[in-house]
């Protein structure tokens, strides 16, 4: 396999050839997609930078590679700092470094299938002109490319989902009528394959079809996904409403749009199809994808399933930590996460992981998003903390749960615990949050902070995200975001709370439940509130809590919590287990 | 004077005459302030509506008037329904409306001096065609129009602002050329008198002069203002970089810019200013005002100058709260006020009142921003809250202070002291907070909501806002906002914290400090963190406060920063003030 500085070059030549002075790789797929199939890793091929989030902008005599907090120390370690350059996506995005270039009219080639709207405003700056290039570049020159997924499509059943895909179809099409639209265009494959009740197997950990979608407001629909996919009993569960198509039709469907509004998110739909309607006089409208909001507030089918999933998830997480504290020593970080994946998958309803574990021990948990690596992955000592963040996908819920515990029989040193307290801290004053419905998740984060500045200590990721039922484990826009957002909370959604603190070099604490939103006592009619249940049943390490730090409201939190985790998990374990969570549920009180 | 239907039927006949379909009447004036003079309350003059915030549109057979919150009912109350729809400025804006008419193409004229970029975008929609019209047509129809102010411009000595204006435009500069950008458009009266050490008495409670401003990379600056305003010793004391032109040239001075990349503020310079820059071949490049930062951060003079302010201040509302207890009751709302004015003014300090201050008693203070008018102000009654919100105008600063109190020798009802003591906890937890330095506003709003979301209560407006020193009492952008917003807290800077509770026909609570930003003691060397520090020195009512709902940092807070007051003020007080502080600052432990 050639070297990245030949990678490199090869695309270079490429720009050349086409009379562009620059070429925008992102990470994402052609479904603007987090999650995304090893056929779609077009910035790890090019530059060995494996994150999750991150850009790269190659010029003739420049390259730039652009990643967020999570992700800077992990780009300076897999990427040759003498071909790319290095720089903070927030801090210092790729308009601004274009422009700090001073150089007038550079024609930036980008391939429209891999970009939003939304985020071509934020690339080119003032100075760049965006040239869309039909065709990757990379594709050409990526010589052993993996195959895209081809795998069938599955029928999502409707006692998981708690509605047809019929009904979430009407309500659609009615919401586009309300709002003056005649179809709209869906390309977040999250929301296909909720609207639809499918799933499917196209990625490792995110059970999706990658798909694109067009409803219309008359309720028929296009799916475009190849149609060998869709076995016929899954194709006859569609109805006759629906269509499946070729994506390779799709431009031929677009242009019948001709004339008519056509709803397009700007933030998660490929600018292709936005380009594609003008060119053929359909009139796009900005808005935001329709899926989003129903499929975010979870029917209660799809809530008492994520409760089932917690049970059965929080029942091997038990297990987990009890073998660690016993086993766990002495083993690599990817043994110890195989081992987790193994007692989840003891229960004949654990499908997959849901995200590949993060397994840290010691200083590599202060990478935030670290994943270890089989010839590097450390082992576990006593003496040291151990992060283990981690989820399963259950068919009637997705799971993600993080704990951070102390190793061996030495007591832990005091400023340790009290960092652990103060990050459990920041993860009550969240849990007991009441707030008005609609409050955004951005003014809820700074809840799970307060306890961590007041000792001046703080972490660069957001408090919490959305979590999908048997769909993707972030499920955005909802979350508890640092940056602004006016994403609203409603009833119904589920989020996870995970603050934590880092210390690089040493070590690092995370503290991870998922939550049910639900409806509070207080408020009036008019103006209800919310609150938070846990779903997430995993006892917090005791010997971490430092119990002269908490109130008697958060120490009140705990026990509850702990008894809670007692009273449903103790029916599903065996003896030895059941004396290992009573210790460990054990009230603060009792030293 | 013409009836209100009259003017509307001259203004459209003058639309007519022009050709144009609408016209729109922002409230606002030529330099987008909050706070006008006669002369440019045109809003008012042709509606009727005498409220802060405020947009009409004039079509030749409706005409809408938009409003936000706040003075929906008082556009009701003020405004001919006959004449005027009324509409809520952000559930359905200008731009939806004119929308919803269904009108292709209708020509909608605007004054480009009274609009900003950022807000044509939100007024004409997809469907409207915005027209700029040189000269106003209001004007053209308002004969009695009051003559715009023309008094003399003041020095703002170096001993209260700490920093010379020519140090001040050196540094301007330097921002300038860093972000490679020859010159600035400034048209903030604030910015203005803030960089060049000036201030004015062109508006009723806001000491500004009316003037833009072209500052250059060189350091140079041409201030747009009638020279026969700035006498000869304020005129030397501008220096020689700086020209003194009447507004009348700034077309031919914006001309002589053509190929320079001049800075402009999007949201706070009329759209005339990028529209000549344009026509005349100069390069507006849309960046934030560049004094906003700087002039948020006080020098350590201004902060000397508003802890003075404060003081003198807060000696004086302490007289007003032991004058209103004995002397208050049967008095009207506006008596009352005059008493806290002439109290004020009791300090030779004392220039004026930052604003028209809210004397609100019983259901009035429910109307957030109520102001008493002779013809219905209330009279203070026993068993009633008494809410004022005030603030004066020093030399060393600008002040803003609201206490709510109950009326008479009644005990206060339980349910009313409850509110009290929750609108407090919050006023506590934002006072309290300690933060990483660049925090934005945003994100510490929710703070002051907390202990009220957790009894279903909230408010509907911001935590707080930015204060001028010897400026505007309203310094945008820095603010508690509770819509998103990036804008970052530093050291320095002073804001108010102003929770509140609003029962519609009923009472209205709030309680207000100015507050200034402090380095914390924790946090890293380059990650510092920063706290609050309260200005405003005046008890919070104790009798109002339910003890048992407060917890033991709570109960500390108050007692503290009430030892705080006595310890500052008792000197400047006499033996009867005296006895009224230490009894109103009394320990809460003791009954």
């Amino acid at each position: 396999m050639a070297s990245a500085h030949a990678r490199l070059d090869a695309l270079r030549a490429h720009m050349a050839e086409l009379g562009l002075d620059g070429y925008v790789v992102p990470r994402n797929d052609a479904f603007l997609g987090e999650y995304i199939a090893p056929s779609a890793e077009r910035l790890a091929w090019l530059t060995g930078f494996t994150g999750s989030a991150g850009t790269a902008i190659v010029l003739a005599d420049r390259a730039a590679l652009f990643t967020d907090g999570r992700y800077m120390l992990q780009i300076a370690e897999e990427t040759d700092g003498a071909l790319w350059e290095h720089w903070h996506l927030h801090e210092h995005p790729p308009g601004r470094w274009l422009d700090a270039l001073d150089r007038a009219g550079l024609r930036i080639g980008y391939d429209p299938m891999l970009l939003s709207a939304a985020r071509l405003e934020t690339l080119t700056g003032t100075w760049g002109c965006p040239v869309p290039v039909a065709g990757n570049l990379v594709d050409g020159i990526w010589t052993d490319r993996p195959a895209p997924p081809t795998g069938p499509a599955v029928a999502q059943p409707e006692a998981w989902t708690g509605r047809s895909a019929d009904a979430k179809r009407v309500a659609l099409a009615e919401t586009l009528r309300r709002d003056g639209q005649d179809a709209v265009i869906l390309a977040d494959p999250s929301s296909i394959c909720w609207l639809f009740n499918l799933r499917g197997t196209d990625l490792a950990h995110t059970p999706v079809l990658l798909a694109y979608a067009l409803v219309r407001a008359d309720a028929t629909a296009t799916l475009f996904v190849d149609p060998a996919r869709i076995a016929p009993a899954v194709r006859s569960g569609l109805g006759p409403q629906v269509d499946v198509v070729e994506a390779a039709r799709m431009q031929e469907m677009l242009a019948a749009l001709s004339g008519q509004q056509v709803r397009v998110d700007p933030e998660r739909t490929p600018l292709w199809f936005t380009q594609t309607l003008e060119q053929h006089g359909a009139r796009p409208v900005r808005a935001p994808d329709p899926c989003l909001l129903p499929r975010a507030c979870k029917t209660q089918a799809e809530r008492d399933g994520m409760r089932t999933a917690h049970r059965l998830d929080g029942a091997a997480l038990c297990r987990f930590l009890r073998w660690v504290e016993t086993e766990g020593i002495g083993r690599t970080e990817l043994e110890v996460a195989d081992q987790l994946l193994a007692l989840r998958m003891q229960s004949s309803e654990c499908v997959m992981a849901s995200f590949e574990a993060i397994s840290a021990t010691g200083p590599n948990a202060a990478l935030m998003h670290y994943h270890p690596k089989a010839a590097t992955a450390a082992r576990l000592q006593a003496g040291q903390l151990y992060l283990i963040d981690s989820g399963g996908q259950y068919p009637g819920g997705t799971t993600d749960v993080t704990r951070t515990v102390w190793l061996g029989d030495a007591v832990p040193p005091v400023y340790l615990r009290e960092q652990f307290t103060r990050v459990l801290q920041g993860h009550i004053q969240l849990a007991e949050a009441v707030f008005p419905d609609g409050t955004s998740g951005h003014r809820l984060d700074s809840l799970a902070r307060l306890a961590l500045w007041r000792s001046g200590l703080d972490f660069d990721h957001g408090a919490g995200h959305g979590l999908g039922s048997f769909l993707s484990v972030h499920e955005w826009p909802l979350a508890f975001t640092s940056r602004p957002s006016a994403e609203p909370v409603h009833a119904g959604m589920v989020l996870t709370n995970e603050p934590g603190y880092y210390e690089p070099g040493s070590h690092g604490i995370r503290l991870e439940n998922a939550m049910e939103v639900v409806p509070a006592s207080v408020g009036a009619r008019n103006r209800p509130f919310l609150r938070f249940e846990p779903l997430t049943l995993v006892p917090f390490q005791r010997r971490m809590i430092l119990p002269a730090l908490l109130d008697d409201a958060e120490r009140r939190w705990i026990d509850s919590y702990h008894s809670l985790i007692q009273t449903r998990l103790s029916p599903m374990l065996d003896t030895g287990m059941t004396a290992w969570l009573e210790a460990a549920c054990c009230p603060l009180a009792v030293v």
